[in-house]
């Protein structure tokens, strides 16, 4: 177990952000943190957002887990240039860092990417503190996870600029109040935008296509 | 921000987690950490299990969460003794530590408990590298949150005892091989037993009943 002072190194992680917020900025990159829950979907959401992409814009996707390259395989599979990530070679890490991205970044073409998506490691908790140089976060909750997450991880639906509120197409199998759900959400962050959608179906991925477009 | 070394926490956590260990021990109740991703339905499953428990046997549960005491309510409606943990008091820690088990053990009367279960804070990694002095850890996955989450997170399947198989009564709606899982599973942790199970229609809990029942 390797000794760490926890302020130094978010010290640290924040000057590597600042870095890598200048990188991205230079190149013209739009970059997006995207959190959730392990299993709430990201990578689907990511399949089927990379699918309706437009030509003219050019996205890659830096692909963050613990352990295995199978986010990273299934997003290759969709034509995006993807690296992973895997933070067991530093202790298992819980989040992503600056400095993992500054590293994945420079196996990327970054200046002919316009938009870089982030698929952090599945936790609602630790990557709300750490910043890797975004310009946006965005966080998955699926409708399986009931209603009550956002009162229970706030820092995380504090510091997300939207919520995608996924596996709607569950909800005629579920006990599940949305109208609760929303109602927390708004508690928490008060103007965040919610997204409901299905990453299996395709419903409602047009309303955070467009949404997204609107900030490239 | 507090500055804490992490070795020092980490040692002072196990030097806790001891001390629980032989008061547990000394007034002979038996200790379940129960943890999950958020989510994934470890609430339900205490109602259901606490439905099950007969009466010579004297049920307790400690419930963390960063925020809310929404999973205690749920389990004070039961009539078991419940205490609520929030770790907002203390920045939003991640897992629950040994201090904190402590504490909320003083709360309860422990000469007339015989089976304490934890909740822990929902999180598939941190919380696995905390001991808190319990003699048992299971994990709950649900069906819902994909088929490779034990290869993605193998310390939590490396460090329980049993794996809980949540809301298999979805599996018709799903897109899910449960075998992959069981492989997956295997892969990490050969000799766990994995319990499937439903807590809303309460199939499969008699295995895990019994399976407890044995170690009580």
């Amino acid at each position: 177990m390797e000794i760490k002072v926890v302020k130094k190194v978010l010290d640290a992680n924040n000057e590597i952000a600042m870095q890598n917020r200048k990188m991205f900025s230079e190149n013209k990159v739009f970059t997006v943190n995207m959190m959730s829950s392990p299993g709430s979907g990201k990578t689907s959401i990511l399949e089927q957002t990379l699918s309706m992409i437009t030509p003219e814009i050019k996205p890659a996707v830096i692909v963050g887990d613990i352990c295995t390259a199978n986010d990273a395989l299934r997003i290759a599979a969709t034509g995006t240039p993807s690296v992973q990530i895997n933070t067991d070679e530093f202790g298992g890490d819980c989040h992503i860092g600056a400095q993992f991205i500054k590293k994945a970044a420079a196996e990327l073409d970054i200046e002919n990417i316009d938009l870089l998506i982030i698929e952090n490691i599945g936790n609602l908790v630790c990557p709300a503190e750490f910043d890797m140089g975004e310009n946006l976060r965005v966080v998955v909750l699926s409708v399986t996870e009931g209603e009550d997450k956002p009162v229970k991880y706030p820092l995380m639906f504090r510091v997300c600029d939207a919520v995608l509120l996924n596996k709607t197409d569950l909800l005629p199998h579920l006990d599940y109040k949305i109208e609760e759900t929303l109602k927390n959400i708004k508690m928490i962050n008060h103007e965040i935008p919610v997204f409901q959608m299905s990453a299996k179906t395709g419903e409602g991925f047009q309303g955070w296509m467009d949404w997204l477009y609107l900030l490239l």
